[in-house]
Order: C-alpha cells, then sequence, then structure tokens
C-alpha cells in the first residue's frame, strides 16, 4: 500500500509527502510517481503528526454529559459506579468504537488506554477494527486482581500494545503494585497510572502509608522510566525531583482537571526538567469530549490563567505535548513528519475561517481552531478518514443510542 | 417570507416550527401549510435560540494568531496597536465580514460591537450584508472624540442599532465620559465599555481618581441599566452592590480573560444579583476564535477550577448568559424560542459524536461541542446559512489573505 499526498502544507511550504507501507518513504517539493492513492491537497490542506492522547477511559463515552456540574463524590460514587456496573462487556465494545470516531475525526491516531478490566477484549477488537494505535492497559485493582493474574496477556499487534495499568494506589494495594512492578520488569511492558489526581488521594496517602504517593510507589520500586502518570497534579517538589531523576512521563488532563475542580499541573515548573510530559483527554464522562484541538486550547489557557502569566502554556509547547512528547512516552517511532517515521499523519482545512488568516499554523491549530478542522486521518501507513468520512459511523451512533436507554 | 422547519426536536420533542416574516408565529406537534421555506429536519437536527456575543471587535480576526504568548504590554502596545494603525477602513469592512462568517457558521446571530471608530460604516455595512443583528457602538476616546462629536449617527434599522461606546476610563477621559452620558440619555442608547479588565486598571484609576472605577462612573452619573460593562473583573463588593442597584449588565470574556491572564470574573457571585451577565468572546486577538459554544465550556471550566467546585458554572447558567440575558442586555425580543419572539435561531447537527449519546442537551452542546454543530442559521426570519453554506465565503477568505499580507 502506498499513498502519495501532493501539494500539502508541510513547515509552511508546498510539499509532496509518500507513504510506502507504514512509513513516511519521502519528502520533496515534487514527487511524480504512482501510488496505490493520491491525495491532492491543492495547497489548501496542511499536515501535521497525528495526535497522540496518553490518558483515556475510551467508552465512557456512553456516560458523556450523564451526569454533570456535581460534587466529585456524588459524581463518581452514586453516578458514574452504578452505571459502569450496568455496561455489559458488548457496551464496551461498542462505546469504545464511539470514542474511536470521535477521536479519528478530530486527529488521534494513538491512545493510551485503560477502561474495565473485564471489557479488554471487546477494547481490543474495536481499536483493530477502527485501525488506530492504542497502548492498552491491562486495569487492575484489588477487586479484579486475582482474574486479572490468570489473564494471558495477549501478543502485541502492530496497532496494540499492552501495558499494566494499575488503577490508583486507593484502589490497588501493596500486592497488585508489586505484581504490575514485575510484570513490566519481565516483559518490558509500560506502565499506565493515575496519580495524585485530588489533594485527598495525597491525605489519605499520608494517612494510610505515612507517605505521599511518590514516595510510596518510589519505596515500593515501581517508579522508572516505563511510568505513565496521569492527572498528577498534587505533587511537592520532592516528588518531582524523584518523578525527574527516574525520566518518567506525566500526562496532563486540563479540561477534566478543571471540571472536576481537581487543581491545576504545574507545566512551566516541570516542563524544563527530564520528566516527560504529554497530553490526554480522559474519559468523556469528565470533558466531555475527546477533541485533542480543544485539551491543547485549554491546557494553554488554564496555565496562563493559573500563573496570571499570558506567556506561560505556549501554543507550540502544548502542540509538543500532543504530539512527539506522546509519541516518546509510548515508545514509537511517531509524533513527528520525518521520513523514517510511521506513517501517522492528518490533514486539516485551511480553508476554514479559524485559518484565516494565518500568520503561525501553531497558533491558529491550539487557539483559533477545533477538532473538525481535520479531514483526512492516516495511521500505519492507512487511510482511515477520508473527506471527513468513516466507515460504518451511522451503525454505531444507532447501537449507542440504544445502549444509552438502559441511564434514562 | 415564511419559513417552515419540519421535525425538528424542540425541548426534546419533534416539533414543527413555523416563522413568517421575522417572528416564530407557532410552534406545534405538526403543521401543515404551505412556506416559502421547508426545511426538513428529519428529527436529527435540534433548534435553539442563536447566541448573543455581548462583546466583540469583530474586524481583530486581522490579527488573529499574529501575536500571541506575549505579556499584556508588549502583545497590546508593540505589537497589536501599531499593527491596528496599517488598517485601512476597506480592510475593517473585510475583517468584519470575515468575522461575521465565523461567528455565523458557529450559531452567533446577534453581536454587542465595538471597533475602530474610523471603520464603523464598513462594520455596518458588513453586518448589513451578512444579515446579522448588532447594537454597534460608536467608539470614542479622547483622541478621536472631536471627530465622534460631529458624527452624525446614523438611523437605526432592523438589524443594527447603534450605541455609544466610550472605550474605558483610561482612553476616555471626564469630558468624553459626561458626552456618553448625555447622549445616551437623550437618545435612548446603550453604552458600551471596558471596565476592570485588569488590575492595573483599577489601581491606576485609585492613583488618579482617589476612586475605584465603578465609583468614579458612578460619580459621574453615568451607570444605569443602559450599562454593558466588558470583562469587570476586578471589582470589589462596593462596586458590585453599585452595579446591582443600577441593574447594569456585564459581560463575561472567559477565553480572554484566561489567554491575557487578566484574571477570574466573579460569575457566581455575582450570578444571583439583579446584575445581567452575558458572554462574549471579545476579539480574535484576544481569544482567538468566535466561537460562543467553546466559550460557554471555557467559562463554566473557568469557574468551577477558580472556585475549587464542580458545582460552580454550570452548563444550564452558561447556556442562559449566552442567550435570553444577552438579548435582555441589547433590549431586543430574542434569545428564547417562543411564539411572538424574533426568529433568530440555529439548527444544529445531533448526528456528530458529540451528541451520541444525548441524556442532556444543554450539557453535550456546552461541554461536548463545539461551534460545528450549527448547520443553519436563520436570522430576523431569513436563513443566512443552510447547510453550512454562507454565500461569498472564499471570496472573503482571499480579500483577507491579501490583507494579511502587510503585517507579516
Amino acid at each position: 500500500m502506498s499513498i502519495l499526498i501532493k501539494n500539502v502544507i508541510f513547515n509552511n511550504k508546498k510539499k509532496d509527502i509518500l507513504i510506502e507501507s507504514n512509513e513516511i518513504k519521502k519528502i520533496d517539493n515534487e514527487i511524480n510517481i504512482s501510488a496505490d492513492e493520491i491525495i491532492n491537497a491543492k495547497e489548501s490542506k496542511a499536515i501535521l503528526p497525528g495526535f497522540i492522547n496518553c490518558h483515556t477511559h475510551a467508552a465512557m463515552t456512553l456516560l458523556r454529559g450523564f451526569a454533570d456540574d456535581l460534587p466529585l463524590n456524588e459524581w463518581l460514587f452514586n453516578r458514574i459506579f452504578p452505571a459502569e456496573e450496568k455496561l455489559t462487556n458488548e457496551d464496551i465494545y461498542w462505546g469504545t468504537k464511539l470514542a474511536l470516531i470521535e477521536m479519528i475525526k478530530s486527529g488521534t491516531i494513538f491512545i493510551n488506554e485503560m477502561y474495565l478490566f473485564r471489557g479488554i477484549e471487546g477494547v481490543a477488537c474495536a481499536i483493530e477494527e477502527m485501525g488506530i494505535r492504542a497502548v492498552l492497559g491491562i486495569c487492575t485493582d484489588d477487586f479484579n486482581f486475582e482474574k486479572v493474574k490468570e489473564f494471558k496477556i495477549p501478543q502485541n499487534t502492530d496497532l496494540i500494545e499492552y501495558a499494566i495499568a494499575p488503577h490508583a494506589i486507593y484502589t490497588a494495594g501493596e500486592k497488585v503494585l508489586k505484581w504490575a512492578k514485575e510484570m513490566s520488569d519481565k516483559n518490558d511492558m509500560l506502565i499506565h497510572m493515575h496519580l495524585s489526581e485530588t489533594n485527598k488521594e495525597v491525605m489519605d496517602a499520608i494517612e494510610h502509608y505515612g507517605k505521599r504517593p511518590v514516595n510510596y510507589l518510589n519505596d515500593l520500586g515501581l517508579i522508572n522510566d516505563k511510568c505513565i502518570f496521569a492527572h498528577s497534579i498534587w505533587l511537592n517538589n520532592d516528588e518531582l525531583d524523584i518523578l525527574d531523576e527516574k525520566g518518567c512521563s506525566l500526562v496532563y488532563n486540563p479540561s477534566s482537571n478543571m471540571k472536576l475542580a481537581s487543581g491545576v499541573f504545574r507545566f512551566e515548573e516541570i516542563k524544563d526538567k527530564r520528566i516527560n510530559i504529554c497530553l490526554g483527554t480522559d474519559g468523556s464522562a469528565s470533558n466531555n469530549n475527546l477533541d485533542m484541538i480543544e485539551e491543547m486550547k485549554m491546557g494553554a489557557l488554564l496555565q496562563k490563567t493559573n500563573d496570571i502569566d499570558p506567556t506561560s502554556g505556549k501554543s507550540e509547547d502544548m502542540l509538543k505535548i500532543a504530539t512527539e512528547n506522546g509519541a516518546k512516552a509510548l515508545r514509537k517511532k511517531t509524533g513527528k513528519i520525518e521520513e523514517g517515521y510511521l506513517a501517522d499523519l492528518i490533514l486539516i482545512d485551511l480553508e476554514k475561517p479559524h485559518f484565516n488568516p494565518c500568520y503561525n499554523l501553531t497558533s491558529s491549530l491550539v487557539y483559533a481552531a477545533n477538532g473538525d478542522c481535520v479531514t483526512d486521518v492516516i495511521c500505519n501507513g492507512k487511510l482511515i478518514m477520508k473527506d471527513r468520512e468513516i466507515e460504518g459511523e451511522k451503525e454505531v451512533f444507532e447501537k449507542v443510542k440504544e445502549i444509552s436507554k438502559k441511564f434514562i
């Protein structure tokens, strides 16, 4: 399979880009060869690396807008958890498909996913069918641990790499965490985990373990450069030093943190450390969408207002955490447009008001645009969205409508 | 001219809506009469009142993304002001058209506009051509006051009502402010003004006048229920009491306030007063778009994170300030869908991931959607956008591209 993209705007210049198999083969002023698929961007589309969403619970699309504007405990314990109990594994498959459609339509080609362990086979199936990449976390806690331990981890595929996802220190005890560490060491698996999302989590750790979450995890030997910690808001300087020394990845989730009033990620203080900052939307029950372009704007504006400094949260930093930093965390040669990189690319429509005029594409993308500017998506060398059309979209909406009736 | 909208979702039910002349004539389960235009929404579109953007500088679209992530003074004095000097009055006409296209495409049908006085005729012309409503502020300050005084205020039209817009207390001195008050009294004109956007503005007022901005304006007799004050962030309780007693309108500008790190509007403390809170995007040099749906989300999330309370900034409050409160401030019978109200309506596409599933339309609109969900726009009884197509859009983009070259 080869794709030739003609007359596309790349770094402010008109270029042709050739994709062969799953790789960016050539970038040049003009490439005139035959290809299985030719896309003529007519200088009205720009090309960007696809977005990498480093913290998702895809099937929570099923609970989008089901409960909002509530105190955290009421939202989680009285609304979300009871609703999740009603979800069948098939529902999770359809909810994941819905999420992937929304993600592809807003330019995401790679996710760091964790959701209810019991639904993991449906999640994997949905990902393979929709054609984007995922690091798929095997989500474990004290309740499901016995089942998880018996789970035969599937082989990684071209698109899916399995990771260990101990949910959080308040749901997964020492036994689970130590097992996660062993599995990660033995099989070279990434670890995906919630960390210090709320101040309560920190206070509880001090009460139960006599130490803060990062110290607790570090003393268990769990912290290393394979760790991707979501949220990571309530960290003190000593904890940051540990995460820095170990070269961890932290995921900034601005919309979710704002919507749930969790607190503010210390972006400017962290960004020059060895810590690798990524961007994520979280699940769509606490966002409520999966639009990485909107997430970049939220991420930038939240930092400015919190630091009382308009130079905080620069647009180019947001684009970096949404692309190449995500690739670094998830250990794939993607997130950049260079010959030899994976062909995980998106085209965006410059004939929208948001890109007119366009003095600086990154600024226009982050501050003016939204996910609907994405016209075409290529992942692993395959064209998975063309002119905003994705196969099977309507069927998914209909299935989801049926599923949603059990919550009304 | 009559428009019949069939099978549209209104308050969660399928309805037919008849528009005659510029009015909502009838809302019923089924209306079977002939009409000049029939739109069949096929139960896949919902109808909402069009949005009312209560603080805009439309032609600043020309400077969208021209300067970002800079300290406020550098941004304003070294970048924006010098660029504005290069704008011809014709440029302002085209920049306004660009803004109006973006606004219509994201569902706005009414704006409270102020921009450079010298361009006002072009602005009026663009508004009439594009067909949305405006309160058009005659923007005055110490520099242009002699010219403004001589300006013969045009007759109001079906779409445009003129207002007095003294820019701010730091640009318009006592003489200008007193004249504004006289004009407003004599001609029953609204007053549109920036107020207490930054703490510096307040500190300077105390230094120069020995009092805070609201006290200063109140002592000049300027404050009454015809006043619409943009930003209004740095107000103390005494100032809020004055604004409350006088029944003023205040405009919440969340994106701009976040992007310029101006501070946070005290939404929850103000919302139960007689003060009428409206929503605005500000100009697109400090936002950088004009999308009222995104603005509602920003507005909600900023309050939650600032108050450390997920129940602050509820979605239904955001929809109210973006519609009916704007109508109240601008004194038009719009912002609601009821028989006898002006036919200022938008249709939104429910076949997008953001509305699937849909437990609560307001939540989905505010937290999940963006302006691109708007498919059709009716203003003053006329269909000004059909299936996202607006006449003359391409020409405007081309003109603007030409104009933007002088800034590169």
